[in-house]
């Protein structure tokens, strides 16, 4: 057991509407094909109680929510998921294909909410201890566009309702994530139809998995 | 109105059964009688979000909880129950009388998970800043009658079905944090009849109020 190489740990990210549920099917068939064992997951959520603490966070609520109980919420989603789920999964030799991971944190309560990064990075230390993903798919759109795309696919949640300006600070804190380490990242237009955006994929994917 | 003092901060701890919810209601008549403006209010819980954490935290589940998610949701739940409650109360002048706080985590999470306090104390420190509770009111039993007294009164929920070595720990914490700090901390015998009870925490009560 203890002989297998861990699986590498690959997550999608991106704001509202960039196509992260979409593509993710597409990277899972990749996968298939390339016969490489994988579970697929997201955040926040992935384990029964992760998912609960997901609709709290996603659910319009009259009353405010404080950064930092948002904070503390998704943080408290990511322990859970990270023990129950995507450590073992790593530690069998799978590959984790995750829907939004801490990047997410930094990009939505750094950037967005404006939380200060080094209270993030602290958490991120308590809950993940070294683990980072291996490499972080970021699909990049103007805003705008994401924006529509997403309206198409139902009613906004908590976050969805946030103005312009919100997704703005978003998009620019993940940007600064990927160029202040660009083997780690690999940033992928996806203001272009589908088909490129997936062509660009199998290319960032082959190179993982070539690495390996 | 910047000129009103604060309130004061009163916390009610101690083990399952202890008589807490029980004490809550003479304290609140006492302060009543006085006519001390304050609000009751309890950990986890006290907003709507935060009495939801509340119940995913004390529900029974399958899925083990890792000791970390745990310790995220309560102190989420705080920073919700401070900024959205505790501290507008305390601002108005008004005392808050609070069933549970953080010394809690400190007795659940750190004596009875065995979580680092150093981890508490620097999640204490994020979420609350400077503030602590003016007093806490410890009430103190041998687990062994608690749980007994907390049998009675309905189903057991997540804590309450822990076994005797846990409380005893959690016991133990409690009394470690009040010998700690003897002016801030009032241990209060809890094994004698509840009159008993109720006179020691009147006389507790009459030095927080003539110290004002
Ligand atoms: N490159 C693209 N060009 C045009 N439409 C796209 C493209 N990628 C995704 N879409 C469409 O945009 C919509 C949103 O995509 P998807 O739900 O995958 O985004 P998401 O990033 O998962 O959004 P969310 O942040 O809400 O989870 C879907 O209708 C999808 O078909
Ligand atoms: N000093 C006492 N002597 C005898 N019985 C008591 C005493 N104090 C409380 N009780 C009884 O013990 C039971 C538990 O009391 P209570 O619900 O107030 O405890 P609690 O500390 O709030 O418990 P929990 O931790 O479950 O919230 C009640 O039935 C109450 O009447
Ligand atoms: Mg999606
Ligand atoms: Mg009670």
């Amino acid at each position: 057991m203890s002989d297998l190489p861990n699986g590498k740990f690959i997550t999608l990210e991106g704001g509202e509407g960039v196509g992260k549920s979409t593509n993710l099917r597409f990277i899972t068939q990749w996968l298939t094909e390339q016969g490489i064992p994988f579970i697929q997951t997201r955040e926040p959520g992935g384990t029964p109680l992760a998912e609960q603490l997901r609709n709290l966070l996603l659910e319009k609520r009259e009353e405010g929510v404080d950064p930092t109980a948002e904070l503390l919420m998704v943080f408290a989603a990511r322990a859970q998921h990270l023990q129950r789920v995507i450590l073992p999964a790593l530690a069998e030799g799978k590959w984790v294909i995750c829907d939004r991971f801490t990047d997410a944190t930094y990009a939505y309560q750094g950037g967005g909410r404006e939380l200060d990064s080094n209270l993030i990075a602290q958490l991120e230390q308590t809950v993940q201890g070294d683990l980072r993903p291996d490499q972080v798919l970021l699909l990049d759109v103007d805003p705008e566009i994401g924006l529509q795309r997403a309206a198409s696919t139902g009613e906004a949640d908590r976050f969805e309702s946030e103005q312009i300006h919100f997704f703005n600070k978003v998009r620019a804190a993940y940007l600064d994530r990927a160029h202040s380490d660009p083997d780690r990242y690999a940033v992928i237009d996806a203001s272009v139809p589908l088909e490129q955006v997936q062509e660009n994929l199998a290319v960032a994917l082959g190179k993982i998995a070539s690495a390996l």
